[in-house]
């Protein structure tokens, strides 16, 4: 088993990463404050592996609340819905939310912990290869509404993160390549050499090989830890984990949260960025040749989500939360494995750099 | 003006209280990080107050969003009413929310810029005197849920609160004195001194005499910063400043937020708290008198709402967020001045407290 620890002071917490832990004893059970447990997962992760995490909270006073599994539910009604099992439930501030599921169910759980009585602690146990490397640490918790993406939500650390890769076997390879985008996304903000390895183990990774993956797992989450030991709330550097985003929101927004994951959204988001990263002069073509061709090898989008323009697309980035007053600030590469923050992209460039990645109807 | 620090490292912020500052150039706006800042009141107070607000403000981005008035319009749709105006103005992460109103205005405002992409800047301008002496103080905000009071919420500290008594002179009697409940509450658990000057000057205060205002309002202040700065989060003394409150929020639940003021369930509260106090032997019968006496002096409530049972506000007791894994932990007197927290209160001698304060129908 591989730990990676978040440091944030008191609010430290491990992320464990080891196939197969999910099947131990008390693996979720010793991080509760108190007996109460309640288990929200979805329809979808419910029947693979909800009664596997219960057997682990015998112990406990646990129950299980089973939502509809999907990014578009994923708005303020459905925490509620958590809000009103703990209530029904009559659970008390020593109360536990563990978090079984997607980067849906982690984000609305976790704000669900976030706002019960101003707070109760939560246990994220991640069960796709997206909520394993970037939406499970770090303590972002959000909700989507109408006008944008996670604009309601709350930073909320968890008490730990339990990954176990072998739940990856029953993800599907559409959600396991839109996983990988963020994997990558770590390798070229902060980490050349893991890019590297990337390039030289993705067929590795994409048969779920064991050691790759812990690997992978584990390279992702200590650099997702570290930047947010640096920066909790997003005030400097943890906005470079956004590489990609602000145009992968744009395009979610614009599709209405539906056809595309949030990673295929960022896949086609980083290849945007690294063209506006070329256009600048900051890094040179071959470099974006190389992240648009292993984000190629993932099967994942490499052009703007298709419906959409330019226009919209750069309209719908308007709202990103990496906009300081108005003005746009882009996360753009220096270099494969280093990142920085741009606030002043001349807008004929952004746009060019949009226009020439529409997506033409086949 | 007087001023009150709050200490909570850097978090910490002033309590500014003046009479006549609201009208003062600038001392909400120089609290503001950024341009934006939306103002968001009530329909009471819009026509009262928000015009000399927004006067002040004018060197700003700043725009106004009027509320209905009522604690039973406190929940997560309202909040989402101004979630929605900040993405409608397409506010960004420096945008400042400057809740002008009651306890109820500052709740939900103060929770929506908690969780407007994940926290926004926040400046509390109590307009009654229950706000001024304690919700706009420490940093809770929360919405209702039909099963139960102030159940979504968080932690969320303003930049600064500006407090002028001046508003008062608006504010029905019936406010003013459910707002002395809380200042009463003060010197009951923290300050005996401070007790016996409001027994001594509660004619100036109902006559809202200025000094006598300022000092009220700066000692109350004072005590919430202090006890706040020792446990933000409510893990221990902050407790005590609920007292009273475990049965004011049970009946306030049982009336469904209507008929009874916050500060009158705590009123009643506190008088049945102060009963159990004596019942326990921790106080004797003639300083749970005084108690009563000074409430009843304020027109206050001193027995259970009408038409609530012993037994029907024992049951509504028991989500309150003061239990931990389900046992029942109650704010009780050692002396006037002096608040204890009791874990182990016996359940018939409760429910006889609370039977000999039901209210008999006229």
């Amino acid at each position: 088993m591989k730990e990676v620890r978040v440091n944030l002071g008191k609010r430290s917490y491990p992320v464990l990463i080891g196939a197969g832990i999910l099947s131990e004893a008390n693996v979720v059970g010793r991080w509760l404050p108190g007996r109460q447990a309640l288990v929200v997962t979805n329809t979808t992760v419910a029947p693979l592996y909800l009664s596997r995490v219960l057997a682990g909270l015998s112990a406990h006073d646990v129950h299980s609340l089973v939502l509809p599994d999907g990014e578009q539910f994923k708005n303020l009604e459905l925490m509620n819905t958590i809000i009103t099992e703990l209530l029904r439930l009559r659970f008390s501030r020593d109360a536990c939310i563990v978090a079984l599921g997607g980067g849906v169910i982690g984000d609305v759980a976790g704000f669900a912990a976030a706002c019960y009585q101003r707070g109760i602690a939560l246990v994220q146990v991640p069960t796709t290869l997206l909520a394993q490397v970037d939406s499970s640490v770090g303590g972002k918790t959000a909700v989507n509404h109408e006008l944008g993406k996670n604009m309601i939500g709350a930073f909320h650390q968890p008490r730990a993160v339990i990954t176990d890769p072998e739940v990856l076997a029953t993800l599907p390879r559409r959600e396991l390549c839109a996983g990988l985008a963020e994997v990558i996304k770590y390798g070229l903000i902060r980490d050349a050499e893991f890019f590297q390895w990337l390039e030289g183990n993705l067929d590795r990774l994409l048969a779920l090989e064991r050691a790759a993956l812990e690997h992978a797992l584990a390279r992702s989450c200590a650099i997702k830890a570290q930047v947010v030991s640096e920066d909790e709330t997003e005030t400097g550097v943890r906005a470079l984990l956004n590489f990609g985003h602000t145009f992968g929101h744009a395009m979610e927004t614009g599709l209405g949260y539906r056809d595309w994951l949030h990673g295929e959204a960022v896949a086609a988001g980083m290849v945007v960025a690294a063209d506006v990263s070329v256009r600048l002069g900051k890094i040179d073509a071959a470099a974006a040749a190389r992240i648009t061709a292993i984000l190629g090898r993932c099967g994942l989008p490499t052009s703007l989500a298709p419906g959409l323009s330019a226009r919209r697309v750069r309209e719908l980035m308007g709202v990103d939360k990496k906009s300081k007053s108005g003005r746009l600030r882009l996360v753009l590469l220096d270099a494969i494995g280093s990142a920085g923050i741009a606030g002043d992209v001349d807008e004929a460039l952004l746009l060019a750099s949009l226009d020439a990645h529409v997506q033409v109807p086949a």
